[in-house]
């Protein structure tokens, strides 16, 4: 498959940048990717993403692609060949878009405000707005999968990228916080679902270490708070 | 076309609500419209978008969608055999996502902003923000229609939507605080595109009156200060 000139401006703890780490490895392309130095934004990026500045950024053939859930729908629809991600239904497509969208809007901003939540009371406001989500994400999941491994069936899709890019960061949270997220109580199918997820050959090499996360999270919160 | 069951919940002033009766006028669908009364939602609307409680939602064969953008997409997929929509190019359909992302996030909030600022600052600012949204629209615009009437060529498009669907509010805005949001020495192309927009054969019908429009948010203001 010619694939052309493929380049990925990111850097690893990003759950954004995941999505098309993974996006890509499903559809067997080899990329360079370009890490970004924490705290300094490169000309390329600045250039690739003029208005957001954000990573990450598709450069593919020296066109940039900007926005993540943007750049996987982009690698799926280039690299057609491939397995497919999004799934062929339009209904099940909407479906799986609504519930992407649901986890960028709303149910992330939870789950980051998690890690610098003030006092009991935002932390306790903030897990269970989390705990909702997984539970709504939990019911989309028994819904869609039918019975099979992933949301998209049995090869992982659209939704699995979107989701399940905040698996490390969710596995960091828990153990940080030592708060149970996704659990055998609440979420049993998502418990199996990540598991599913972390060993598949398209994700397990790109997936951060919990414990890798963790000691970024902590450098972070010494930067953010002015000890370091 | 066999097109089935097409209802629509929504309400005539709704940008979003907008955008969904554009594109399937777009693909001669023909649809129920059920109208949202103000302030009240009804059951219909909770059953179906138990998630948002928002407008719009396009139920096709008794199965709801949500989120205005993926309604639009959903449409566009499911009623291929009309005009496309989305671009046909991948590139194009992510510069096309990127745009409408960017208009939901970055600069409806701004200019809906407008309806409420108090003070000249905040009010100065927020027509900065909105003009500033405006000339990287008109950027895109001369970029992606080369010398065409829309964004997509010689027909109405995604972005064409995502964008146009604001135009009465855009105008309303214009009259009701005297300023120029679209017009001929910041953004000449779009004064060309906004024409060739409203006079659309699958816009004009539906595309709200200004006056209609200032009308419906005095009487909002006079709700939300209390005096009505």
């Amino acid at each position: 498959m010619a694939q052309g000139d493929v380049k990925l401006i990111g850097a690893w703890p990003s759950p954004f940048v995941l999505r098309a780490r993974i996006a890509l490895n499903v559809k067997s392309v080899d990329y360079e990717f370009l890490q970004e130095q924490f705290g300094a934004k490169s000309q390329l990026l600045l250039e690739s993403n003029p208005v957001y500045k954000k990573i990450p950024v598709l450069i593919h053939e020296s066109k940039p692609i900007c926005e993540s859930l943007i750049i996987v729908e982009y690698i799926d629809e280039v690299w057609s060949s491939g397995p497919s991600i999004l799934p062929t239904d339009p209904y099940d497509r909407a479906v799986a878009r609504f519930w992407a969208v649901y986890i960028d809007d709303k149910w992330f901003p939870a789950m980051k405000g998690l890690a610098t939540a003030k006092g009991d009371e935002e932390r306790k406001a903030l897990v269970e707005q989390v705990g909702e989500g997984l539970g709504l994400l939990e019911e989309a999941y028994v819904k869609s999968s039918k019975g099979k491994a992933f949301f998209g069936g049995d090869e992982i899709g659209y939704l699995d990228i979107a989701f399940g890019s905040f698996l490390g960061w969710i596995r960091a949270t828990e153990k940080m916080g030592g708060v149970e997220l996704i659990d055998e109580a609440n979420t049993p199918g998502l418990v199996k679902w990540a598991e599913s997820f972390s060993s598949n050959p398209a994700v397990k090499d790109v997936l951060p270490e919990t414990d890798k996360l963790v000691e970024f999270a902590k450098i972070l919160q010494a930067k953010h708070s002015g000890s370091s």
